[in-house]
């Protein structure tokens, strides 16, 4: 299946924990298989010292289900290493999920405990999509929620996604999709541009430089091949002497200039000036080399136009990954009613019950707190925000979720869900989460 | 192109930073794209407080070249968005990489500036897979490195790699990938087994437990359909009734049981003994749990049998990048001769030149530091052994370093690297590099 961008997307199906299909194969013979059930995907806390979280990998969750299919190839390895017996093997053949899914739209602040992802099938189709979904959101979840702080410390200056050698090639496409998500402008990764229609954008290398016999020649190369607007590399040998050569070959038109090295505050002070004795108060100063969230809030009185943020946004900053599990927290018994279901294992807490959420906001609009309904809608109290959203029906990808358009969505809702929230969101140092979470119990619905 | 195992692998091509393209075009344009060049990756510096790395990566980037070619949808999209001009959309219709790979073998050990990998091309087919080889091995070379030490801690004990739903997909495999060249013996990701031939393995989740009306009837449903052999999980609701249902169920052939929370040095003690007790010994006990390198090592006088590993594999323990480069080195002028080039900027220095590299061995066999000669192959002092290996010549792959026998290959590798480090490689407290690296200088080969 080939999407409207052109990108062919793989197989998902085996993106999958052994335990996964033995258990699957376990339930299928004992009959449980069948049983409806309730998987529901949480964070029990926050990143590490994080006041909130931003979801994100909810529309790769839905578009990867579109492909989780069981191709021959697939199953023939399933078969000949023994993972599954023959039942198994005719039972994912013909597997397409059919179930429903709901939760937080993609973008949206999350804290402990909201129910993020809702997933109501048989226990065999919710239990096989387990890994794939985690993967997803775990990995998107922790980069959307890192960018979310950068994009708040860098204000009203773009930032530009560009950490895509640091992280796994596939990694990096999500990156650069959660980035965009969570409020940079554009990304470097061609990639996320090909599948989603993310602005790409670039600048130039040392190696560019280089490659030529003078930086001179390497800007004149570069000027009269993608024009002055372009922006020059201006730091592999001695800055000032390379702004000036820059400003003499391109004059006021130059777009911007890249520093990529050295201490950024009292060079892009300098730079700027330079560039404004030279006439060339509209070129655009570029910073790159390192940064994280608190570099930019340190760089916020400097004269910087705007930041490419490449290792520490691949890595979530500190938390690459989002600590979300996918819990059974609901299933049928013999006689069709729902249970309840939760773990009692130490240390690993979980709430049985279908989940339902409002997030509670005051009367000047701002949230206070996150309100999770267990086995019931909590009761609104007039100014409350409902936050569960159906993305599928018996199967079928509802619209809107996916695609270009997903990652649009989830960029406003990003932006929307940010502005109310207290404004301690803001606040860079380690804390707590900013709004508590609060479970309302009623009885399990019938 | 579908490989042997039936993985049908994608088109890396725009695994690629946007500048990569239009440094392209200016190079097309200037002429210099022509110029024969040798780029190299290397770490300035190890991951923090690490005493080696270990290269991974080198296999996939290898199988990524083979499909790093431009097909017309993304031709479409660079031309429909200007990312580059039509000469360039026309140069990269054509392109197949056509140049010469050496570098360090994937499994080996690595110092700050061991030339990981060295490609010599034209500047344009050299510079086009910058991104792609950089994300292929800081991601895999960080989860390696990571894994190698986990597998130091964790002696003659089995480690399992089951850190999928940590990390994105894609990651997932290559993380399962490299933490079995690594050492880990096998692996919960399927696709990890379909793609290279990796051993997998699982046991059951919590979910299979609550599915069923009791912890007895999941346990049957297990034991009925996956044999006694199979590995029940014991801390759903109390352990201690549940090994106790498990031996009475499966009797002594019953394979094992996994810990997945609370204190498990603890936990593992009175569970072997109430095993024992119980006249179980051979009854494995498999604990899982956020483990890393010195939860294992604390756990080395517990009666354990083998770790399983998930987060802390798969975001490396910490080091979730492995800060590789890739660097301009040397290109031709425009005589045809080869001139080393090197940045010049603070506090990012390279070294230019071609470079070649010995493992100075004392006479116990015993590295005592990593030689790296520029310009020319370093005087071998009898028992040193050269690092550089071919991987590729005139854009075709050489034998045996891709696919399932490549990951075979490079476990021996690492295997084989570790045993001939000092022992002080098992500290696993922060220091320094655990042998110096020392460059030889020569004028360039011509």
């Amino acid at each position: 299946m080939s999407t409207e961008s052109g990108w062919v997307p793989p197989s998902t199906s085996l993106y999958t924990d052994h335990y996964e299909l033995t258990m699957l194969q376990a339930a299928l013979r004992s009959g449980a298989a069948h049983r409806r059930s309730v998987f529901e995907a949480f964070a029990r806390r926050l990143p590490d010292g994080r006041r909130y979280g931003v979801v994100a990998g909810t529309g790769r969750v839905l578009e990867g289900i579109q492909n989780f299919t069981f191709p021959a190839a697939q199953l023939d390895f399933l078969a000949r290493t023994n993972v599954v017996d023959s039942p198994t093997i005719d039972w994912l053949a013909d597997f397409k999920f059919s179930g429903d899914i709901y939760g937080y739209a993609e973008g949206e602040a999350y804290f402990p405990y909201s129910p993020i992802l809702i997933v109501e099938a048989s226990f065999a189709e919710a239990c096989v999509l387990e890994t794939f979904i985690l993967s997803a959101l775990n990995h998107d979840s922790a980069i959307a929620s890192a960018a979310s702080r950068m994009t708040s410390a860098a204000g009203a200056r773009p930032c530009i996604e560009m950490g895509s050698r640091r992280t796994q090639e596939e990694s990096a496409v999500a990156a650069a999709r959660a980035a965009v998500i969570a409020g940079f402008t554009s990304t470097s990764n061609l990639e996320a541009g090909f599948r989603y229609g993310i602005k790409t954008v670039g600048t130039a290398a040392h190696s560019f430089t280089l490659l030529h016999d003078s930086e001179r020649a390497a800007f004149e190369a570069q000027l009269a091949s993608l024009g002055k607007g372009t922006t020059l590399l201006v730091d592999t040998y001695d800055v000032e002497n390379a702004v000036r050569t820059a400003v003499e070959l391109a004059g006021p038109e130059l777009g911007g200039v890249r520093l990529d090295s050295g201490d950024l505050v009292t060079q892009a002070q300098w730079v700027r000036k330079l560039l404004d004795d030279l006439g060339n108060h509209n070129t655009h100063i570029t910073v790159t080399s390192d940064l994280d969230e608190f570099a930019i809030a340190a760089l916020a009185s400097a004269p910087v136009d705007s930041y490419g943020v490449g290792t520490e946004l691949v890595t979530g900053s500190g938390a690459p990954t989002a600590s979300m599990v996918y819990k059974l927290v609901s299933r049928e018994d013999d006689n069709g009613n729902p249970v309840p279901v939760a773990k009692a294992a130490k240390n690993k807490v979980s709430v049985g019950g279908r989940k339902y959420a409002l997030r509670r906001l005051n009367e000047r609009g701002t949230a206070t707190a996150e309100i999770i309904g267990i086995g019931h809608r909590p009761k609104d109290d007039g100014n409350d925000r409902p936050l569960i959203e159906q993305f599928m029906k018996n199967g079928e990808l509802l619209p809107g979720w996916t695609g270009a358009e997903g990652v649009e969505r989830a960029a406003e809702r990003h932006h929307k869900s940010m502005a109310e929230l207290p404004g301690t969101i803001r606040r860079l140092q380690r804390g707590e989460a900013v709004i508590p979470t609060e479970f309302e119990e009623f009885e399990e619905e019938s």
